[in-house]
Order: structure tokens, then sequence, then C-alpha cells
């Protein structure tokens, strides 16, 4: 579950530090292992040996001002919001139930107890749906900004977890929701702070069209549904929730799975609301589908034979899944197909709160 | 768990936020609860379910680089160490075995690798003699300085806990190990970076002891064995943490359960490297004792009648154990007896490395 998300915000420059080299080194490093822990470094969640019958998911995250989220362009209960939901969203992925959230924070100079329980409403806000309680923490004083650190704690029956590295050859890509709503929502929201440099293009978006894509980013709701029914119905091969962006997670599962993909641009699931964002702002909507982070959606495969029997239950539930493409072999790479034939899956990296072109 | 340690590196204005107010409030925010938590915020660790038997612990806390640590007098390493033992320092507080530790990362631009591989060992090292594995983590980029999320997990025979609230009036109130060397050793460890003013005075030091000091503040040793063998025994009523220091813990500890007490200054615990610093210094040992924090050792408190047989055990197993005082009834508040007589408190607030006065 390490993922080094080295986005820094626009002007700084490039850091000395590689990602991946350094994930798979500290993993590396971090090797060791007893029978009671059955997955750590390298997915969502850790998976250990949790109450009887289940096991016990663990994830933390850390959010700082400047990086992952803007005092500007952000209310603080919109903050913590989806600082709670990116946690759970980690969850979620693994099929599992969450149950538990620990909040650390590191306050600058100026900082006031209105703000912290404003980021903590926000945060219960997010916990409630689900059930998830609040149940420790930490507070202290930072020479920065802001930073929160946010540890979830979940259930999953045993040995059930679903993993990035599950997925096999043929098997069938789905994702949950629309795709590319966030960054879109994102881009609205600077632009209500005077950072967009478009305000006059978005303008012409319809308010409620507007206020869909600024929840879509300030109040992304995990799918944990999803992730729990996946589990029960043992449908599901591997998993990975939205975070980066699908072509920074499809990576991930592949890459832990040892398989390459293929992704359909056609079929990529657009909101009405991205669609017209796309529209009014010049951009690709299946580029902003396909760069676009924080989504929070669920990314995960089927064996193919089993298709059918998911898209019925999908429609039953009132759920949307999409089929996105097929598992390859690892030499096949990731590649995504359109109109114009086979591609290459461009390497981009989501940064946070940065508007796209 | 929640703890809002609002020291402030030198030259900050005091701030607008009063950190007990606050704990208290959020804690009515999060006031939710089901049966699978024992304890939530005000404790060294929440305490819930956990696998066949036991309980499971969990904490957090967030590392402040400027705040918490200062990387002009400690070596990544060290500062690995010392934030891992502060969160394993939390599970021992509760009697409990850490298993896992989580650590999240906030780099700023010109962290290399190197750094991060260090800080890393450092961690491991501080794990390594518990058997506490890193399964998990996240790292990102940070607009301020390095910012250390750590979350510690354990596990405790089911209900059995130790936790701040059980003490009552009547109760021995005793120490693990000597006090206020964490703070003699970060005077020394500023010295060595040119950041105190009386260097001078310190070099008369012999080279042993300012070994010993600088140890017990850069690599602490938390109490585990001490805590594990209280739980087998069921001898203490409650536990903490010493983090704060004596004069900060003792009050947590009292507020929770809801009693007084009475500390011999007399008693207190000294090492003779402590005391040959206070005696070069000038300074008091004894208010060295009471307010220096970070000293990593655990405060309990045992039913008066047992005491004979926990200092027989100590003394089988070669541990420092010290009765410092007595639990009072709350009306009493807390005082400290010396040869002068029976004065309050006084209420401190330790303050990261910042030198003694």
């Amino acid at each position: 579950m390490i993922r080094a998300n080295m986005a820094s915000p626009a002007g700084h420059k490039a850091r000395p530090l590689r990602e991946f080299d350094l994930i798979r080194s500290l993993r590396r490093l971090c090797a060791g292992r007893d029978s009671s822990v059955r997955r750590s470094i390298g997915d969502d969640t850790a998976v250990t040996t949790g109450p009887p019958g289940r096991d016990m998911l663990l994830t933390t995250d850390l959010l700082a001002e400047g990086v992952h989220f803007d005092r500007r362009t952000a209310a603080f209960s919109d903050i913590g919001f989806r600082s709670a939901a990116a946690n759970l969203s980690d969850i979620a992925a693994m099929g599992g139930e969450p149950k538990y959230l620990l909040i650390a924070l590191a306050l600058p100079d100026g900082a006031t107890s209105r703000e912290v329980h404003e980021l903590y409403r926000g945060m219960l806000a997010a916990c409630r749906p689900h059930r998830v309680l609040v149940i420790g923490g930490d507070t202290s004083a930072s020479t920065g900004g802001w930073f929160i650190g946010v540890t979830a704690a979940g259930t999953v029956e045993r040995g059930r977890a679903l993993l990035r590295s599950g997925a096999h050859v043929g098997d069938a890509i789905y994702v949950t929701g629309t795709l590319g709503d966030s960054l879109a929502g994102l881009a609205l929201a600077n632009e209500r702070a005077g950072r967009n440099r478009r305000s006059s293009r978005i303008a012409s978006l319809p308010p409620q069209q507007r206020k869909f894509l600024l929840g879509r980013h300030l109040r992304p709701d995990a799918r944990v549904a999803v992730g729990r029914w996946l589990v029960r119905t043992r449908l599901a091969t591997s998993a990975i929730d939205l975070s980066d962006g699908l072509s920074g997670d499809i990576r991930h599962l592949c890459e832990e799975s040892r398989v390459g993909a293929e992704i359909d641009t056609a079929s990529l699931p657009l909101s009405p609301a991205g669609v017209a964002y796309a529209k009014a702002t010049g951009s690709d909507p299946v580029e902003m589908a396909l760069a676009g982070g924080e989504d929070y959606e669920l990314l995960f495969t089927i064996p193919h034979a089993k298709h059918g029997r998911l898209e019925r239950a999908a429609r039953h539930k009132g759920w949307r899944l999409t089929r996105i493409g097929t598992i390859k072999p690892a030499r096949f790479g990731i590649h995504v197909r359109s109109a114009k034939g086979l591609r290459p899956l461009p390497v981009t990296s989501y940064r946070h709160f940065q508007s796209p072109r």
C-alpha cells in the first residue's frame, strides 16, 4: 500500500526522487512477514488477522496543504470529507467494510478551533453513511501548512480481500460510475477561486452540471457497497480504487498481477456533465477520463464468463458498472483502442488540484 | 488518544487554539460508539475487537519537522527510530504487544531516496527488537518540511488493556527507568549543532554520560516488556507513557481517572548522567524530571497492597521501577511534596527540541 504521489504544485521543480523505484526499494526493505500478515506494502490496504472469521484492513494517507488540497478552493468541511472518503475508498477497493478512522492533524500558526471542527464535521459526514467511527487521533503544530493524516481500519471475510494481484489474462475490466468528473470539478473549484484562466468558457455550463461536477470533486463517495458485493459473490479476481486516475491505477493493478491490458476508449463511462464540461473547454473527454484522478470509483476484473451475471446484478441493484477493456498477457503491455487503432496508454501522473491544460 | 501537542518552535507566537478545550470538544463530536469499540479518544490508543481472544490497539501520530524533530540535530535514522518508538510506546502503555507499523511521509522538494531509506532503516531498527513489521504506508509531496505520520497496531488480551482511567484513591504511582534524560540529551544534541549557548558548561560532562543522554533522547526504547507483564499479572490499575513529561502526563491520567495525585520529589528516579548534566548546567534535576518530555517511560498505578509483589518481581527481572507517589481524591488536585512542603504541580508543557532554560 505504499503509494508515492510525487505530484507537486505548479512551479515546483522536478524532484530527484524517482517514485516507483522508491516504492519498490522500500517494499524490499520492509519485506519481513509473519503468518498474521496476508498482504503488506503493494496494495490499497495491508491485510492482517482480524476478529474471528475476518481479516483486518489497515491503510494510512498523509494529505498536505498545497499538494492535495487548497484552502482557497475548498471549505474545511469539504477537505475533511475528501480526506476521509479517500481512505474509505481504499477499504472499499479491498471489498472491506470500513469500521474506524484515526485522524492526525498538524496545524499551522493561526489555525482555529472552528476550522478544526469544520474539518472533523466533514470527515464525520463522509463516515456516517458507512457507519464508520472516528476513534482516535493526534493534534500537533506544523511549521508548514495544514497536514492531515488519516488512518482507516476495516474488516473483510477471512482470506477474501480483493487484491490488485489476482487479475488473469482474458478477464473483463470494469469500472463503477463515471470517469473524469472530479478533474472537471477541480477546474470549477479553481475557477470559483479565480485560479482558472478559462472562466469565461466554463461559465456556459448549466448550474446543475456545475453542481454535479463540484460535488464529484469535493464530496466523493467511497464505493463500499459494490466492493462488499464483489466479495460476497466472489465474482472479482482483482480490484483497485481510482485515486491517481485510470491510466495510473490500471498500471498498478497490471504490475501487481503481472499482466497487460487493453482499454477500449469508446466504452469509457462519461457523465453528461463531464461531456458538457469537455465541450465547453475544448478538452477531450476521453483524455480526462484516462488522466483525471480522485474519482474514487472502483476498477475491478472478473472472469469473462461471469460478465452476464455481473451485468444482470448491476441492473437489479441500479449500479452503473461498465466494461472498459480486457486483461492481456504482460508482453502486450497496456494499450488503448480507439477509432484510430491501438496506441500505448500514455503515462500521466495526476496532479492534485492542478487544472487540466 | 487524541493528544494536542501545541508546542511550537522558538519564536512562534502563542496560538489562539486552546489544546485541552479542543480535545474535549472533538471527543464529544466523535462520541458515536458501537460494541466493537472498547476505548476511543482519550487514551494512548483506541481499543477495538481484535483476533480471537484479543483486542486490537490502534494509534496514530503526525511528526512535523521544526516541531518534533530538527534535521540539524538528528540523523534521519534517529528521527525514524524515535518516530517509531513513540508509537510503540503508546502500545506499551496499554500493555499491548505491538505488531505493525504503517508509515505516511510528506517529503519536501529536494528530499532524496537516500534520506527516505535512512529514515526507514531507523524505524525498522526500533521495530526489530519487538518483532514489529512495517506493513504499509504512503509517500507524497510536502510544500513545508518533512512530515512523518506513523500508525501503530497491536493486540492485547481481550478486555485487559491498561487504561488511563482505572486509577483509584490510595493506589501507588510507579514509573519505569529514569526521568529527564531525554531533555538533557536534547540539549546535548542542540549543542552539537551549535544551537546551545551553554556549550562550555556542558563540555565538562564525561563522554560516556554524554553518549548515554544522547542515546536516551535519540533512541528511546518502548517499555513493551513491562507493559506486557503488568497485563499478565493484572497488577496495574492504570497506565500512560511519558511523552509530554511527567507533569503533563500525570495530569492526563488523573483527569481520565477523576482522581488527584501526590508526587514525592525526593523519590523521582534520576540517572547519574542526568544528575551530572544538571550539576554542569546549574539546572534543577527534579524540575527536569517533572518537565522533561519524551522519556517514553511508563507511569502506572497499582493497589497499595500489591507494591511488595511488584518490587520483588522488578528485582527479579532487573527492571528499575520506582514508586514516586500516591493517588489522591480529585479534590486534592495534583501536588508535589518536597523538603519545602507541598506545592501544586506546575503546569508545564514540554516543547519538543527546545533546550531547558
